[in-house]
């Protein structure tokens, strides 16, 4: 079996957009606006037409058999609004992927949104990361390091701010991947390219440098886009624990962080499996998503990243079978088992 | 010859330090304080002790001949204060690099600080570099893209904010390194770790994704730590200027653009390598910098990169003569030719 654990449901109806819209409109008018969580009118046909084209084609067509799934992280949009504005968007993001985890439940398996906004407490994210996993099967949540949009003025992930959430992700057993959104500063971020990747390294940084899995020795955090710029200096963040007289990285983060291999080349893809213990390394293509086009130098997608794994030389069978399934059944141990 | 690219004068004596320290509490007492140059007596005797021990020492042991020497970055702290504060410090932090190169003409040639200061114009920045170019020899200029330490709220390098500057670096025939200070707001940021590698990122992104280089063919720009994560991600990047409708990286950014060799391992340097094209290469360390230590994987200074160079099974003679001095000699041309 081929898990892919990191894909966005980047092809929502129309509805949900105009949703968006809409919430948008009433915080123009008043940016203090009390959302409520209203209706999203998408038919279950929607619903297929949506993805029959698009995730469930590529799965076929690349061989993978199920992908972890999650609302569109680039619409997440922490920053806008209040907290009522999160809690409303975020519901309908999530129950739309149950509805999708219930239409193909050998296709997707769920993984929550959170509705965090700036300076907000995580009390409503606990609530419905329980929702989520307790009442729709979901296995994981998404966590946005920084709800401002992209001016890093937030807490560290190492900050007790976000310790209601990693208790509850403990005792639900559910591990969170590291996830901004869309970017509110542009140009200076471009979302998918410097921002996403910006953010991925910084948060390793913010790991490297704590003692949150001394506090959290179970929490799992997942880097995605292959862990940002961090294989690629893997030696300057050996070096850098050693200048600040912090523990080497087998023993800080390696228990508990993991990679995903969304990056969209051969030479990416085989420098993270040299560097990054095979534990420790998730298969993912993000599909649909940043980048859909088709490779000039290769002829195939630049996100189908199972040709990458495969292409590899040196991975044996059974790390190929840690990287595509073990791993991910381990990270996220709601996963079904009779998948 | 091997010419280091990228070096800082990271050993300066504690003279400079109190300098700064006094800058600091004239500022607690008025942020509006107007800073004048005054003095910093430092003797000739305390620079050579300065880097005897240090950057000369470490040229012998390596094998390398010349370092294109700048002031600290981490000391930039263009954040701080207001404009005067900047100018009267990058004037000193420049003397300073002047008074080395010329005790030691052979080891180190001068690139300049620039007074940049949040929301000011850039005249300063501009006869800052015409000083240090015209009268004191130097041959570029570190260019910092967030002079708000870390919240990324300023213009982005496509702006024409930089204009005057780019216009005056082409005029003088100097390159600019793009190149970022200490994070303020720490401990989001770790400043050598994630705050650095995520402006590298950035940079690139703000260029790839606009007209810059088309409006200034001659400028060039140096992305310093090996890119940042943009060599790991380069599949990525083609792909997203697929998707923005951009032109390939070769038209839009590579005649402009070059990485440096800051990568603390060797599988980073060997995917630089097998990436970039190899006259987009400039060798370099930043020694003594961000990364002192000794790696216990192979014995050797993590930072001693001409080591990974050396190690890279694929480079041919003439490839490795580019990358240790050919590309340095056409990037800088004011380089001096006597050397």
């Amino acid at each position: 079996m081929i898990i892919d654990c990191h894909g966005h449901y980047t092809t929502a109806p129309k509805a949900l957009g105009d949703y968006r819209d809409r919430q948008k409109a009433d915080l123009k008018k008043n940016p203090q606006h009390q959302a409520e969580k209203g209706t999203v009118s998408i038919s279950d046909d929607e619903l297929r037409e949506s993805v029959e084209g698009a995730q469930l084609k590529l799965q076929r067509e690349r061989g993978t058999d199920v992908t972890i799934f999650s609302p569109r992280a680039s619409w997440m949009g922490h920053h806008l609004g209040n907290a009522s504005t999160s809690k409303a968007w975020t519901e309908h993001c999530n129950d739309l992927i149950y509805r999708l985890t219930t239409l193909y439940p050998k296709n997707f398996v769920g993984v929550a949104q959170l509705p965090q906004s700036p300076g907000a407490p995580l009390d409503s994210s606990v609530r419905e990361l329980e929702r989520c996993v307790l009442d729709l099967g979901f296995v994981g949540c998404n966590l946005n390091p920084d709800t401002s949009g992209g001016f890093f003025n937030g807490p560290s992930l190492a900050d007790r701010y976000w310790y209601p959430l990693y208790e509850k992700m403990c005792e639900l057993r559910v591990p969170g991947m590291i996830h901004v959104s869309e970017a509110c500063n542009t140009p200076y971020f471009q979302t998918t390219g410097s921002y996403y990747l910006a953010a991925d390294t910084v948060a390793f940084m913010q790991m490297m440098t704590s003692d949150l899995f001394k506090d959290f020795p179970e929490l799992k955090l997942i880097i995605p886009h292959g862990g940002g710029a961090v294989p690629y200096h893997w030696g300057r963040f050996r070096g850098l624990a050693d200048m600040l007289k912090r523990p080497p990285l087998k023993e800080s983060v390696l228990n508990n962080v993991y990679f995903d291999t969304c990056v969209y080349h051969q030479p990416g893809i085989d420098l993270l499996l040299q560097v990054i213990p095979v534990d420790n390394i998730l298969f993912a293509s993000e599909m649909v998503g940043a980048v859909r086009g088709i490779d000039p130098e290769t002829g195939h997608y630049f996100d189908d990243t199972k040709r990458y794994i495969d292409g590899n030389e040196k991975l044996t069978a059974a790390e190929r079978a840690k990287i595509f399934e073990g791993n991910a059944r381990r990270v996220f141990p709601r996963f079904p088992a009779s998948l």
